[in-house]
């Protein structure tokens, strides 16, 4: 094992910085040692820095992909020289716990979360990870495809915790990166999709996998009569307040309304109208892996192109508007 | 067919007022002309009354017992002389329209809704709709306890669009009326089940098919840590706004938030939480007639007291606070 220091970026409580100084982490009982290859920024870690995680005091970082290059018990030789991506939520996994028990140990109240709550992620030449949470990269599959693991499976939670129908109208409104992978997730169900989105470049990007893109204004009342309580699936991935009444405005009542939006404001909602119209919303965040890696090895996905940094240019990092930004390490 | 006058409950769009002048409805194709027994006042009939239903100038009232008088066609002559409920919502049921097409008729856009939307209610000698809104009472079932078919139904609208597994907990918040039939619903699944309601005397009428009940304070803060997300399934029938944020205070996470609650006003909702915590919220409203009247029928429901009053004593039917009101006809 490595015993030199290691560099990494470093979130203190009200700044990121990068160090060359950094301990490398000492793997202990079910845990790897992962050189990382190359790791993805997202919104998440933007968050951070505005206060998403209070107290966070540790390596930043969680969506990578890297080697295994050691691991604490025998058990886990398997692993070591394989290429891998991870999840990040650090569970107890213990029987007695109502969330790990029930197979949804990533809301597990004692968990660490790698690279936003407690835990050191994956920001730096090395993370420590448990091999259960572990996802072997399939031999063909570029490292530049694999580092799309973790917002595709966060996609595939919602064909995970729903059924959609291959014969109903599903909208989609939001058209950055998440939404990106969660449109071709829901196009591979054969369902009928319309992306909403607020720019018309980006738009664009969506047409070779959806029936039909709107503009929208930037107020309801620019949701068309046809579109107007039409869809039997709405999916909100803006990130943004405003999406819910958007989204509630397109959903058909009896339908079903899937929150991919996490942001710092409460918003208001006509409650009464989501009993009337027996509208379900639910909520719906990080997915599983497996499957991601199965869609990226059969190429199923469009990728978008990733801009790579060097882990010392990170405020040009943070500051790049490219679909997608990876450091590289 | 009778020809004369009938009494009525008429709202003429700011007031509520008696008549013995009202024409007695004449039914059209696939109709039946009822004469009511027994109608029940609820709180809808409150609420429309304080705006609820803009532009509503009909006969009152939705919830009924009564026997088939007439028909219109020869192949309805079955249900003449019949016992029977009837239920709401004169929907469109053609093969087009969304909702009718696939078992949603209660959410048709096109609906009439009878004592709430467009159409006459029950508060009165005699009401006329269609026959396939109706079911036979069953012959041993008492009058008063057909009376509770429809309440009892929206209850059992929430184990018909929501699987309650018999070893979850449920908690119920509220102990209102609407609370009482939603308890023994749960209760029947055999999951355990905690009421938390503000009234004490009210709780004390829960206790014979809970397993548990909780007084609530007004503020969130009084719900202990133990209760706190302990929840798989909870629902709010507390018919107030801040019935939410308790109800999402008590469910567990990745689980199952059941709101009967309708109220004019909107809410604010930590929409994050709900993302984060993937909490399922799902509106629910009127059920089925059928099931209820099967566990009417073999005495599974405790029923309240009813009290009964003339339809020309309103004003004090309205104002009676007794666990159930209604009018005899």
């Amino acid at each position: 094992m490595p015993t030199q220091a290691m560099r990494a970026i470093v979130y203190d409580g009200k700044h990121a910085f990068y160090t060359d100084d950094r301990a490398v982490p000492v793997p202990v009982a079910g845990e790897a040692l992962i050189k990382v290859t190359l790791a993805a920024l997202c919104n998440t870690d933007r968050e951070i820095m505005a206060g998403y995680s209070p107290g966070f005091n540790h390596v930043m970082g969680h969506e990578f992909v890297g080697v295994v290059e050691a691991v604490f018990s025998d058990a886990d030789s398997v692993f070591v020289g394989k290429r891998v991506v991870g999840e990040i939520n650090l569970s107890c996994f213990s029987p007695d716990c109502p969330y790990c028990s029930t197979q949804r140990s990533s809301q597990c109240l004692k968990r660490l979360v790698a690279g936003i709550h407690n835990r050191d992620g994956c920001f730096a030449d090395y993370i420590a990870l448990p091999t259960r949470l572990l996802h072997v990269v399939p031999d063909g599959l570029p490292d530049e495809a694999a580092l799309f693991a973790e917002p595709l499976a966060a996609a595939l939670r919602i064909t995970e915790g729903s059924h959609i129908s291959p014969n109903q109208p599903v909208a989609l409104v939001g058209d950055g990166r998440l939404a990106y992978m969660i449109a071709q997730v829901i196009a591979l169900t054969a369902a009928s999709l319309t992306i909403f989105g607020l720019c018309e470049e980006k738009l664009a990007l969506f047409e070779p996998f959806t029936s039909d893109t709107r503009m929208l204004r930037q107020s309801e009342s620019s949701i068309s009569e046809h579109d107007l309580q039409g869809y039997e699936v709405v999916i909100d991935a803006t990130g943004h307040p405003s999406g819910l009444a958007t989204a509630l405005a397109l959903t058909r009542s009896g339908g079903l309304l899937i929150m991919k939006s996490t942001y710092a404001l409460s918003v208001e909602i006509d409650m009464s109208e989501v009993v009337v119209r027996e509208i379900t919303i639910r909520g719906s965040r990080c997915g599983p892996f497996a499957p991601a890696l199965r869609y990226l090895d059969r190429e199923l996905i469009c990728l978008p192109p990733i801009e790579v940094f060097d882990p010392q240019d990170l405020e040009a990092a943070f500051a790049s508007t490219a679909f997608k930004v990876a450091l590289k390490f």
